[in-house]
């Protein structure tokens, strides 16, 4: 491209980023050429500092600033459900619906022996330490419905089943708005197993 | 959100992006916590230093970090033949397109009175003058056929039309893998009219 070096060089980075390519990196950066010098430095000072006081929360494992992260420290949220989810970014979806007043726990992945994730590589261990020591009543595994986190399931239902506690996994059936006539056989096997009484 | 002031900033900058929603930049944001200290630090550094040594090439006005661009100072461009644009990206995909040896002259906008942008407010004095200065033998206009595309080319046209020079237009038809029954009239019209012997 016949671009100055430092606008190709930004381009590539907006390029590296998943779901961007070559065109939609190029439109980001002319946007970003119009706008004022104030903006940029403070988007690139936000983007640098990025890593520099996240850390994971000391409960539950999400990033936070602080010890605790804001949900584990809320007085509000009940303490003795936990949601387990495969890393942070689920927390998003999972607040905005409003269904949910417990705390998290975040794995850092799924399970996927090809890929080398074994068991010991999810923050596996801590969610055993809260079960037996914050007086936990139910588990509910939010993962997402793959082959991964059929199989995660499976083994921390294996691995929990020795603790006084229901563990429960998220419904499975069709979506709502969804069409009968795209749905596939898993989804309506999984609506039919799933029905219910109305 | 429930995420940390750090990463909802960061998230917020790329939601302020053209074409990226809430759920894209969260996902950027994720994305980008799993790379490395070095890469965050190099992107944010492009990103801050961009506009720094950007100026406008002082012969045809697109982006360059010397005094002429790449293009204008490129021995083997023709010279006498100018392409004028409305935006500095427009040249890359007429680059990408290999059809095109002459130079170019960006016109920073497209007439717009509704929205103030009159003719003094365009780079067309300095197009002007190299008319005038460099023995330029054609111009082609390749603006966006729009309203306010059309409106500049025939400004323009009228404007050059002094000069001992000949003036064209990209030509409008069919666009090369497209469907006539989903082309508009005016497409069709263009068609029609620009039909040629084969």
């Amino acid at each position: 491209m016949p671009f100055p070096t430092s606008i190709n060089n930004l381009i590539q980075h907006f390029n590296n980023l998943p779901g961007i390519g070559q065109k939609t990196a190029e439109r980001l950066v002319f946007y970003l050429l119009k706008k004022d010098k104030n903006t940029l430095a403070d988007f690139a000072n936000t983007l640098s500092h990025i890593k520099d006081n996240i850390k994971n929360c000391n409960q539950c494992g999400q990033i936070t600033e602080s010890d605790l992260c804001s949900i584990c420290s809320d007085n509000k949220r009940e303490k003795t459900i936990i949601c387990v989810i495969a890393e942070s970014s689920d927390i998003g979806p999972l607040e905005k619906a409003q269904q949910f007043n417990g705390t998290y726990h975040v794995l850092h992945g799924i399970l996927n022996p090809t890929e080398g994730i074994t068991p010991d590589r999810l923050n596996i261990s801590k969610l055993e330490e809260r079960i037996k020591n914050n007086g936990i009543k139910e588990i509910i595994l939010a993962l997402n419905p793959t082959i991964e986190g059929e199989t995660t399931n499976l083994y921390l239902t294996k691995l929990l089943k020795k603790y006084d506690i229901q563990i429960t996994q998220l419904a499975r059936g069709l979506p709502q708005g969804g069409d009968l006539e795209y749905a596939d056989e898993v989804t309506l096997a999984n609506a039919f197993k799933g029905r219910i009484k109305i």
